[in-house]
């Protein structure tokens, strides 16, 4: 279940707004349309995204038919910055958008065709790797999920999410593959209703017992000992080991610390932000308040009243038991560890 | 902003299944039809269906034709084991039906006619009472609010929950009213969304600054220092002060109490009951699994998955900073301040 492909120049993004009701693809061969997919959230989840934008810029350069190389450079800067700036929180969309426009710096004494060549083959590999890295992050977390456990996720972090297979859902889907008889529950996920439409869809699929609740019943289950353990992905993760992730994943680690219940993050490596010490670094989005305000197009508040819209939060390190990535587990201190995994 | 209204006979009740949207006023003349309503939370809020049940008994009794008296006995008996039963959390549905019930049985020496208007009477009377009772908490929650705070409540614990005014927002009301320049964040309270409906419209209509958010969206405001107390309503509150309220109402405290927030429950003493020693007596309902998988109409999530509705959890007494009574103030240890309450 792929939400995105890329074949003869054109990418086709699956749209995860019509989710599970339609199954649209759109198909995109200008990078601005690509970047108002991604602010849009027709693709969402930092692996995802990050990947799409690497798309785009291959997209982007490849219309540009300036042969001046310092021209084109600029031209190559103004698309990358552009799609940089599509969203605020995930780092894998900055970490992807410079990874081509660094592979595009390497190749700079080559031709601009061969220098085109090289941006599509980078995000080519990045697709490839981010669904390795799935499978890595699926194989790890597994030993982290006993016989018989159910699961709480909050959001989609999986295939969807991603190129293929998922973060938090990839463990679920390595514990289900184990024949771990694992069940699993997944928070609506408001505004957008992720974890309604995207990860109830997701398991449905792959018959994984899933039963969906509304966000503010997680904690009267976890309370009630009905789950065995936590997972959600993450958009940011700093130094320290602080995670940024979808509205509500602070919540849930709260409750889940407060219950003593596990409570994970699976990332791959590129979701950590080297350059930041803690979570206070990371800026949060806040979008359109027309997201709480109506569902599916139906108003549900009155007018007149304010709305806030934060699209994340933060999870400070105190509430995460462990970091599941491609690389390894990690364990706190999450400094120590992450400093560690950092100069492998 | 009345939600039932008692006139010649009939019962109106304000459909708070379709405000904010469309205000629409059902007329009620048979108590099976009250029973119903309650059942389908035309009108909700623990005062207010006990308020609602006194008035469709004395509906129910009016109606009977019978001039043996024991057979009106049983007839009434019936007519309250049904309301008894429409929902079984809120226990002030169970002390209103035993209200007017024992009041009937003091008269049972006077004719039919005298029960009936007695019966009649009490309701009413339990009405005016309610509203007092509510000013009364605004009176003495107020002394909990400081100048310029801002609070966070869960659902609708209103004008609309009870027969005016209300007992959350009675202290916010309370609190406006003294001039204190507050502020309230209302959660939006899925499945039924309480919050974004009713308590955003109530406060709005009275002019107190009202935002909306989403439940998952509590927590991240709590940390950031954005609010600075918590008030919602109660259900049912057993006599070591563990209380049963709207589901979420749990995470809420958990998520204050981790933030150094004061968690308040504000309710008439009629919500204590005092026949339980702890909340693990409160039965839980769970309601129609369509309420989680469909908002207003559109579905929201795929087929062939398992849905849970529970529609309250359980706050432990270690969560609440105080409960707002329309006798006072009770802190903790609650086993003591509710059993001094009880001897007044």
């Amino acid at each position: 279940m792929r939400p995105l492909m890329f074949k003869n120049g054109t990418l086709k993004l699956i749209d995860q707004t019509r989710l599970p009701g339609e199954t649209v693809w759109h198909e995109y061969t200008d990078y601005r349309q690509v970047a108002k997919a991604i602010r849009d959230m027709i693709v969402r989840g930092a692996p995802a995204i990050g990947v799409t934008a690497a798309y785009g810029i291959a997209i982007g350069i490849n219309n540009i038919t300036i042969d001046n190389k310092s021209d084109f450079f600029n031209e190559l800067n103004k698309i990358a910055e552009e799609m940089k700036y599509t969203r605020p929180t995930a780092v894998n969309l900055f970490w992807a958008v410079e990874r081509v426009v660094e592979k595009a710096h390497e190749l700079k004494e080559r031709s601009i065709e061969d220098i085109k060549k090289a941006v599509l083959a980078e995000a080519v590999k990045m697709d490839m790797e981010d669904v390795a890295s799935n499978r890595k992050i699926g194989q790890y977390g597994n030993e982290l999920i006993k016989y018989k456990d159910t699961i709480l996720t909050h959001c989609n972090a999986g295939s969807l999410a991603t190129c293929d297979y998922g973060t938090a859902l990839g463990v679920i889907r390595a514990a289900h593959e184990a024949g771990k008889n694992i069940k699993v529950f997944a928070n609506e996920t408001r505004p957008y209703l992720q974890g309604a439409r995207l990860t109830a869809y997701e398991l449905k699929e792959d018959g994984i017992p899933v039963t969906l609740i509304c966000d503010n019943m997680a904690g009267y289950f976890m309370y009630k000992g009905e789950i065995n353990c936590c997972i959600t992905g993450a958009d940011r993760i700093a130094l320290n080991g602080d995670t940024a992730n979808k509205i509500g994943t602070y919540s849930i680690a709260v409750l889940a610390h407060e219950n003593k219940i596990p409570f994970y993050i699976a990332a791959p490596i590129s979701t950590i932000d080297f350059s930041i010490k803690s979570g206070k670094e990371i800026p949060i989005e806040e979008r359109d308040i027309s997201e709480v305000t109506h569902i599916r197009g139906e108003k549900i508040a009155p007018d007149g009243i304010y709305v806030r819209n934060p699209a994340f939060d933060i999870t400070p390190n105190r509430y995460i038991t462990a970091i599941i990535t491609d690389k390894g587990i990690l364990y706190p201190p999450f400094e120590e560890s992450i400093k560690k995994i950092q100069a492998v």
